[in-house]
């Protein structure tokens, strides 16, 4: 078992990696509660709902299950509220505990059911997918999605603690572990020029799901991103850069409709659209850029925009990101490899050639 | 103008009491922001929503208004994706300042959809009855109801100032007034006796909209209040003493449901009940109990349990009460005038005989 520990001050908590669902320990450990509620979904329910709950319910808690249907496009206030429902159907206390254990949407709805239940109580996660793994489990963005936009309603809450099981991604779809992967490969480009280029080395390893690279890759992202948001908890500056890709990704998932690309796809697109500007910029060589598309070529991710994204739908969802600030658009572009940065100042006929260079594609 | 400081450090934030609606200087420094979102109520629009909104939109901002229906069996999920769906409509940024202009349901929403809108934005309160302005104005307690449990979904979210100008009571029905001074009794019973025999001398005055009074009443009930919440701003002790009648308040309100009772007049029973007890148990002497329900009904307010409340309905809503810590019931009682305390030590049987007495009278 190995274990990060996110720096935040009094709102600190470990990440462990590792075997969480053979070996339970460190999760009753943490689990000190008497009532604890456990949000899934319907895909994850059946696969490892029971192992995790059977030994709860054996310790003598008040243990109960909600489980959502799956998908992004219920990452909404009307499945949020079936998280409300049960925990008020239990009558349970503000010393009740969430456990999330699924992926990034299941981590998002519980942290911001745990954030604005009677006022905010805890939760831990225990992520089942390799975003989640990667990105979600770090950082205490929760929250759900608005017809006019993604992620527009929710909290900064921490979790206790985070329990990763990497032998989860067994049962995880391969388009899914490779969206995942996309987040992956952000946190190299953007803050890990080694890291980068251990997933060029090992990336055969890691896509056979090998557990020593495996656990390599998600303690190495969680290593990036929590000391990115250690800095900058909550997103005044640095951590604006963890958005590398998904000014762009956003506005093709806004575009097509929740749920048609998956968040990891459109981040992918994202990030090569983000390299193509950097480059076109001058701000770095073609070589590159050659380099960091590669990478997401051969993780089997998406480097085109969907034929239905044009240069105007690009722009106009694009400026409605929460990003924009004062109706300035700013973006997260590189300058080197594990240098991302945030910046307004770009000729913005760059930005329209990138455009049209990806849509005409 | 009066202005008392809430000290809540990084957080701490100013009260404002005088002619803010006539003089709105103040308020104009402090909405420094380009976008404003003010919500209000479809019975506080027409009276003082052009008087906010005119000389903002006239210095060069980006103003707009979302006026909600009125009530508290509106305070719900529903209601308060309509204040999202405005932000997002007017594509409003994470500068945004939201404005409450009216009662404590739209304070409390208002401060939730700033807590949650793009995971926290700033607002600032224009409180226009006298429950929000001697309550709701302070403390930061923001949220909405759920089908079962009152205050069940929100969060902790302090406002950057408040302003309240007591001639906005002119226009409140009588029995609003009543219900906010509930409130402002309670303040007196748990934390003020002097503040508890001004009102019993200042009465008539009060009730006649007295300015000098009102400002008195107002600033003294914030003092009170702000120094409970000072010294415990996340309810994990001292604050609880703010529930003086609630919780056999919220049974009525969760019992009858929502909108059929004001929630001053609820808190105003339980407040005569909370008294009773405390009076059965030998903790205060019967002629003090007498004192504190004597005034109650000088303000107008109920004094008796609704017929359709019976002992079971008190107690099965009162177990599913916020306060209730691993099954064990705690109740605010008082040892003295101005002695307000939480215990969940007192003999069961003398709770029976409050809720017989008031339930069959």
């Amino acid at each position: 078992m190995k274990t990060y520990q996110v720096e935040l001050g009094d709102r600190s908590y470990p990440i462990h990696i590792g075997p969480c669902l053979s070996d339970q320990r460190l999760l009753q450990a943490t689990l000190t509660q008497q009532e604890i509620l456990i949000v899934t979904n319907d895909t994850i329910a059946p696969l490892y709902l029971e192992r995790v709950m059977a030994p709860l319910r054996a310790s003598g808690k008040q243990v109960a299950a909600v489980i959502l249907p799956d998908g992004e496009q219920y990452k909404n206030l009307t499945t949020l509220n079936l998280i409300y429902d049960e925990l008020l159907a239990q009558n349970f206390s503000r010393k009740v505990v969430l456990v999330a254990l699924g992926g990034g949407v299941v981590g998002d709805m519980t942290g911001f059911a745990a954030a604005s239940y009677q006022r905010g109580v805890d939760f831990v996660q225990i992520p089942t997918t390799l975003l989640s793994q990667v990105d979600s489990s770090v950082g205490g963005k929760t929250g759900v999605n608005h017809p006019l936009g993604k992620n527009m309603i929710g909290a900064f809450k921490q979790p206790l603690a985070v329990f990763i099981d990497p032998s989860t991604l067994s049962t995880l779809p391969k388009n899914e572990f490779a969206a995942g992967f996309a987040e992956v490969i952000k946190h190299g480009v953007i803050q890990g020029a080694d890291y980068f280029a251990m997933l060029e080395t090992r990336l055969a390893d890691i896509f056979a799901l090998d557990m020593s690279a495996l656990i390599e890759v998600i303690s190495g992202s969680c290593a990036i991103k929590s000391s990115v948001v250690a800095q900058d908890e909550t997103e005044q500056g640095l951590r604006a850069i963890l958005n590398f890709g998904h000014t762009f990704g956003h506005a093709i998932e806004t575009t097509m409709g929740y749920g048609q690309w998956l968040h990891g796809e459109a981040v992918a697109v994202g990030m090569v659209m983000a390299t193509d500007l950097s480059s076109r910029l001058g701000l770095i060589e073609p070589a590159l850029a050659e380099r960091i598309i590669h990478l997401v070529e051969q993780a089997g991710l998406p480097i085109q925009a969907p034929d239905k994204m044009t240069v105007d739908s690009f722009l106009t969802a694009m400026y409605r990101d929460k990003k924009v600030d004062a109706g300035t658009l700013r973006l997260v572009l590189v300058r080197a490899l594990g240098d991302g940065f945030l910046t307004a100042e770009f000729d913005p006929s760059a930005l329209k050639d990138t455009l049209a260079a990806f849509c005409d594609g």
